[in-house]
């Protein structure tokens, strides 16, 4: 405790933040400046600027690029502990948080923000099988898939000289399906053709399946026709109003019919992390926590819950569960700290969302935009793409990220540079792809010619 | 086959080449101007700069900056092709290597460079306790724990109000012993001094064993005794002689002597790549292969063994097995093999090492250079670091890798930026660090205070 506050002979307030991504960040950042003592627990020990993650899925970027120790995004508040820790059990009566480690936390004031994770609708099986995209690792492992199918089908040419065709399924049309859909065609297209004698790396095909009726649900429907025809130049078809009903290893079933795969990716669903029906207040279909206009559940203005965890209404329609809410729920929640802590706390304003737009990038070069601020517009196209990466690159923390970004997509965008293209983890090829013939078929030649 | 091949009526010689390391990546590289069609053969999708694999594992560079895909580095060979397979058997006699696979290859000429790997002296079960260093995925392996260490400390320190000292053992006192210990202390005394609130990571204690009389053993014992001031100003102790009899959870035995270890890694032992003892020659200690001045194992005049698999004897010492060596024997094998294609191969020049030095860093700021060419001298310190920058900047492969590293290296040493601390992988803390206190025992409380 500092001098000046033993002087005054009194105890800071304790604000102990559970999760640190978009809104815990925020609300940490905002709670470094007050009088306040902070605890901030996350089980990892690094925020992730989700947004560009599908990045270093298709090796544009670099984990480092994208993901930075929360530590380091909070040394410079001295009033700010972090701790690598997972909750296990809230009490609120008593203002307790259990962890992990059996620690036993006391606070003044909660703020929760952790998220959300995939939902795979009750077929957890599939997880495996077709992988979704929320943290570093994830991003990896899709990393690993597609240039695996890639290595696989060249090393089945000269085995038994040919392949599968080159099916890429990702499933759900949201932002996320959408820009996984574009890079692999992207990387596809413009940075692998000249690494292969066997394959033509360009001949991969892209589809979306989309179970509602339209990709893009969350955007006007001329953005949405935008967004088609873009996919369309990139090879990327779509296909919409029918739901998946089986993932397997090499296919997807959708209904009757059956679609060969040589990578699934899931971009489908997602669920609340499941602190919130721990809390024991009612939530909504996706596990989220039905709040006050304060971002309080029932009957606990000194706690918090925020991003995708929380399920906040405003004027009839939900806060979307992306960057910007939750952003600026965390960094309301911390001022309403704020006022609460000096007293002052009768007659605030509730939160309210701020929409300043939405973004999805369709490969290089092209995006649509639903701007609402400081204009309104609905742009596509190359000029939408400008905004995303002007956009992004302003909101990544940290300036050695922000250079290190901007001079890898200069490099990618402008140089069709190759990116960081690396198989890390398991390189053991997975046994389906293992064409094994009886030993009398078994191919004993010379490599087969290369292409010219 | 190209029209004018076709026109000579002749079928150009097939050249496989195993393992994409420093000899691997030479001998493709110098076969992709001759007239033949070469195979590469790699269980990895990338090639690895290995001497700066241990800034990978302390978190200075990313994996990206030091590993390039394979394909990548050879794209412009149009005679070269590359898969990701692993070699399970050779058949020298008929010429045929068998791949994982199950693909069988039929080659005309052969260079096989698989390096080594990590030796524990048959306790493969100090695998899991001390990690050595050869792969990206060693790297980042290392890494985790090394950050973990500090995290762990951090958390018990508000869990119990204390925590076991802050102890890195790192075992073998070569080049990677004495860099890995010298970035540990960096990274504890330089960087993340203020991410913490409740330890002081400066206070980290590093700590060289080496079992034979002398770090550094082959360097001359000036440069040994300069190497030791140097470690011991970064606060590295370092204890030779011995050899350690056990590694456990959270501790090393040097004889009857317990030394506590919130991190172990190793960096002792080296043994050659099991394929070296599957091809039935005569082999060294280390399972390295006996071959003449031609690099041929014996009767095997197609056949030619490359880099750490090599045992090459030269003015009655044997080839050191590092990075400049393997560069070398893979350039020359390359050029024999162009030789005994062209009919040119009588008479010929042996492979010669030329020997350029050594060096290893000693921290940010410090190295020992054993420099042979263009002069010979014995260099420390800062102006021996300075060599070493710039040589190993140079020998990067590719543009992007420089610069990356490069730009990296300045933020690092000379702005004192912090560099990628990402923990990647598990983030589950292991059991041993949990303090398990009987549940009355278990500390209830408010966070401790911050140290202010």
């Amino acid at each position: 405790m500092s001098g000046v506050q033993a002087a005054a002979g009194k105890k800071r307030p304790r604000v102990i933040v559970v999760g640190a991504g978009f809104g815990g960040i925020r609300a940490a950042q905002a709670l470094g400046k007050m009088p306040v003592d902070v605890t901030v627990i996350d089980r990892r020990n690094h925020h992730t600027f989700q947004p560009l993650l599908y990045q270093v899925a298709l090796a544009v970027l670099s984990p480092g690029d994208i993901a930075q120790p929360i530590r380091q995004i909070l040394r410079h508040h001295s009033n700010i502990e972090v701790t690598m820790d997972e909750v296990v059990r809230f009490d609120l009566d008593a203002k307790r948080v259990y962890l992990k480690s059996d620690a036993v936390m006391v606070y003044d004031y909660l703020v929760i923000a952790t998220g959300s994770t995939h939902s795979y609708f009750g077929h957890d099986d599939w997880a495996d099988k077709a992988p979704g995209l929320k943290t570093v690792e994830d991003a990896t492992e899709i990393r690993r898939r597609v240039l695996l199918a890639f290595e696989l089908a060249e090393r089945q040419m000269l085995e038994v000289g040919s392949h599968p065709p080159l099916n890429f399924v990702v499933i759900g049309g949201g932002p996320t399906g959408v820009e996984l859909a574009g890079a692999i065609s992207d990387i596809s297209r413009l940075y692998m053709t000249k690494d292969f004698r066997h394959i033509d790396p360009s001949e991969a095909n892209v589809l979306i399946l989309e179970g509602s009726p339209h990709i893009l649900g969350a955007y006007p429907p001329d953005l949405q026709k935008k967004a088609i025809e873009q996919l369309t130049k990139l090879n990327v078809r779509t296909r919409t109003g029918k739901h998946v009903t089986e993932i397997g290893e090499g296919y997807v079933m959708l209904g009757e019919e059956r679609i060969e795969s040589v990578c699934t990716l899931w971009a489908a669903g997602v669920q609340a992390s499941p602190l919130g029906k721990m809390l024991g207040f009612p939530v909504d279909r996706k596990g989220s926590v039905l709040v006050d206009q304060y971002l309080n559940p029932p009957g606990h203005p000194e706690v918090f819950i925020c991003g995708d965890l929380a399920h906040v209404e405003q004027d009839g329609k939900q806060v979307p569960g992306v960057a910007q809410p939750a952003m600026q729920m965390g960094t309301y929640a911390a001022k309403r700290i704020g006022q609460l802590v000096a007293g002052r706390d009768q007659g605030q304003k509730g939160f309210r969302y701020f929409d300043k737009g939405d973004m999805a990038t369709i490969g290089r070069k092209a995006a649509v935009a639903r701007i609402a601020w400081p204009f309104k517009a609905n742009w596509s196209g190359f000029m939408a793409w400008i905004v995303w990466l002007v956009v992004h690159v302003f909101f990544l923390i940290g300036f050695r990220n922000r250079f290190s970004v901007f001079r890898q997509w200069t490099y990618t965008y402008i140089g069709k540079q190759e990116g960081v293209r690396l198989i890390v983890g398991s390189h053991d090829l997975p046994g389906r792809w293992r064409t094994r013939l009886p030993p009398q078929r078994r191919p004993s030649f010379r490599p087969i010619a290369l292409r010219s």
